[in-house]
């Protein structure tokens, strides 16, 4: 049986590349694979100020420095996308739309979609005003107007926050009651600077020189533009880990368990970053996910090898 | 009673200048308190080539970074020594050598210094081939002759991961037995560019031109000169947190024990980076540390008001 690798990296946004950088100052032979471009969800995001390094950086100069840097390590890339692993015990099957490789290890980088709204100009105005992220963006509209969609515990948890920033706070909200714990919905409701506005729908993004200007939104059956300067939408994230149901890491959400240090129950298996159940979903965070996922590869296959 | 800060982060290295990047970004009151310069451990560090956004930089150089980025964020900064922390309950007196201040928590980000011979070169020729952290600078020394101080486990897991970059790994052991578990003992011993120098002691080291030329060794009661161009210490760490020990959070070894998300078992005090117990301990992950401590305390504190 040959061997390709010793590992792949799949996924080549923040934690597969500081996973590809600590793994290739080893001698392990290893290469990253990724379907889409490097820097994944980064290059999303209008200008980064809470990753430590950069005063404030764009997301796809971030983007950029981190491919360089994987040009840098001299890992090998293949821009494909996996479509199937197979645990063959003894080394594993890596299939993809144009390759099928065997590794002896695989760490799991793919990371996860934020859910969006499908509506006009969305995507058009995305880091324009358009966010996944209030802890990432929040800080630009301080003073501002903003509103929120959504009414789960994240979307609360994120208007409890940006309240402390911005000078006003709407929650807009599909139905006539917020869905989160009565813990945080008595808390957001009793924040002078957030109003939800309920049975409430986004109709239209409406930009201006290319940024967010207002929303159209149906209140019960009237329309009405809401001038705010950011909309934040927390419907949720689509994990993208129907390909790997076989190998049974995944919770019930779809996101890979792993222990502390980056090791899914199956041996030789790892993940990082934004597509594991953890608490806090930062560039910082996965790109230490990444190192500890590839630093545990590390020592389990010299450990193998002895 | 007059609480002068939300927050006062104690250290000013990576896990604290990150939590202050997290934390000024809402609209808690803050401050960071260091008794050094600020960067912590990374200004010993002579090239930095495994912090995702910078291909090769050199410790002093990402200190400064980091240095400027605290002065971007505007967070108050003190530069004085905490003597003592107080936990009233409701709130925690801070004692510095020259302040006493009343804050509602307390973000522990003080680090740990790498226990040192104390030998003749020793502080003069850290960075310069004399290191700490084989993950850090072993790719620097790719192909070469090196040598390790130590042996116990982490000795022997370093020289193992050394063995996979260079020629040939020395490992200067004091005594005529390696102290380090069965297991890494036998893979030490069977690996064949690693050669243990038993009743062997580091007399001296010997720079040439400002860096590591040589180490005078004394094995047995004969004086030798080990030709080798960086030597690695690893005899332990000095976790400085007797002056916290009234606030029963820490383990045998001195290091603050905390829940995955930096909180420790009193309410109001966090910890991040090399001072809390975990497994890999590097600048990215002390970074995700200080950034997960900062985003628990913000929620704790925004629930604690509401």
């Amino acid at each position: 049986m040959k061997i390709d690798y010793d590992v792949i990296i799949v996924g080549a946004g923040p934690a597969g590349i500081s996973a590809a950088i600590y793994l290739q100052r080893s001698n392990l032979n290893c290469c990253i694979i990724e379907k889409n471009v490097p820097g994944g969800l980064i290059n999303k995001t209008s200008t980064v100020e809470n990753y430590p390094g950069f005063n404030a950086i764009s997301g796809p100069d971030l983007a950029a420095k981190l491919y360089d840097q994987l040009n840098y390590s001299k890992i090998k890339q293949y821009y494909e996308e996996v479509v199937e692993i197979i645990d063959e015990k003894d080394y594993k099957t890596v299939k993809t739309t144009k390759n099928e490789f065997k590794t002896k290890a695989v760490i799991l980088a793919i990371g996860r979609e934020p859910k969006r709204l499908e509506n006009k100009n969305e995507r058009e105005l995305e880091g324009k005003g358009i966010s996944f992220c209030s802890l990432c963006d929040g800080a630009l509209y301080r003073g501002e107007e903003v509103s929120i969609v959504g009414g789960g515990n994240s979307a609360l948890e994120e208007a409890l926050y940006l309240a402390t920033i911005c000078k006003k706070v709407y929650i807009l909200n599909r139905t006539d009651t917020l869905r989160g714990d009565e813990f945080l919905k008595n808390k957001v409701l009793n924040t002078k600077n957030i109003e939800v506005l309920y049975n409430t729908q986004v109709m239209e993004f409406n930009g201006e020189n290319d940024i967010l200007k207002s929303i159209t939104i149906k209140e019960k059956e009237e329309l009405k533009e809401l001038d705010v300067k950011a909309c934040f939408i927390f419907i949720g994230y689509a994990p993208a880990t129907k390909f790997i149901k076989n190998l049974e890491i995944l919770d019930e959400k779809g996101y890979i368990i792993v222990d502390k240090n980056g090791r899914t129950a199956v041996d030789g298996i790892y993940a990082a970053g934004d597509i594991i159940k953890k608490d806090l979903y930062q560039i910082v965070t996965a790109s230490s996910d990444g190192a500890q996922a590839a630093v545990s590869c590390i020592k389990d296959l010299g450990i193998k090898e002895g």
